[in-house]
């Protein structure tokens, strides 16, 4: 994991003033760590039976996309609001200041098939349990949320209690 | 291929009225139709020698960021303006009314790494060749535009000319 923590690169004061901004970019955009990041994720949950993987737009697509393949699941993804064409369920989260919304299809999850979520980040938890609220809401059966990186100090894990979470790497 | 097209779902009026927009989202749920589709476009470059693959926010970090796993080449999000933390460089393009911008960090393609560009579909080939500006501005040697879907009546290609294109489902 030590290689894979390496190429997270900090950058100081963005999106705004005071946040420290874990960039992923240099670990994407070196194969062996790429694959050893993906194939340590999807290893997790070969045997778990997984129907379909949900990513959340837009970085979370990337990982998602790749486990989904890895693991011969269905790929999902969880949208902004007006981006998805067909009909769709909505989840309403809150941020620091306001609020924002998340939109999946009402055909991409059928009642008891098995949910594995995967995102880039779990910082406040905002956005996963927003999307934990719509895999209840279409019946799924929510295996676990899978993060690359946990940043234990915004306590995300608080919102998602219902669900199990597992996080490669944290600080 | 015709269980593939029979997965591409057509939405009259989205995103606006006029147009018939091609869904893939059936496609990527349907375990697979999606791993015939990553492994129909990545067996095509598994000799070539690929150093990166770009993916362009944000349905298309879906298939580019799986086939750079295939191919073992890292993987290069080009996204809208303001959402990559480290130094870029950015390409404007036209729209039908106005302009729009993407943007690539500026560490992202070595001079002569060989450059995959993966999309899911090609329409008027303005993003597309915004993208194939940056790689040669940033000296990446650029092997081919691979898409899932080409909309053959709106001429892409036209805007493409000086880069090889493979489209695995024409309209």
């Amino acid at each position: 994991m030590e290689e894979i923590r390496k190429l997270i690169r900090d950058i100081p004061d963005f999106p705004k003033e005071g946040i420290i901004f874990k960039d992923i970019t240099p670990l994407l955009l070196d194969p062996k760590a790429y694959q050893t990041t993906i194939d340590v994720i999807a290893d997790r949950y070969m045997d778990k039976h997984i129907d379909v993987v949900i990513g959340v737009e837009a970085r979370g697509f990337v990982m998602a996309s790749t486990i989904a393949y890895k693991l011969n699941a269905g790929f999902i993804m969880v949208r902004k609001p007006g981006k998805l064409p067909y009909k769709t369920h909505k989840a309403t989260y809150q941020l620091e200041y306001g609020a924002d919304s998340l939109e999946i299809h009402q055909d991409a999850i059928k009642p008891g098939q098995r949910v594995l979520i995967v995102d880039d980040v779990l910082a406040t938890g905002g956005t996963a349990s927003a999307v934990t609220g719509l895999v209840e809401l279409m019946g799924g059966d929510l295996v676990e949320c899978a993060f690359l990186i946990e940043l234990d100090f915004l306590n995300g894990k608080e919102k998602l209690k219902d669900c199990p979470i597992f996080s490669l790497i944290h600080y």
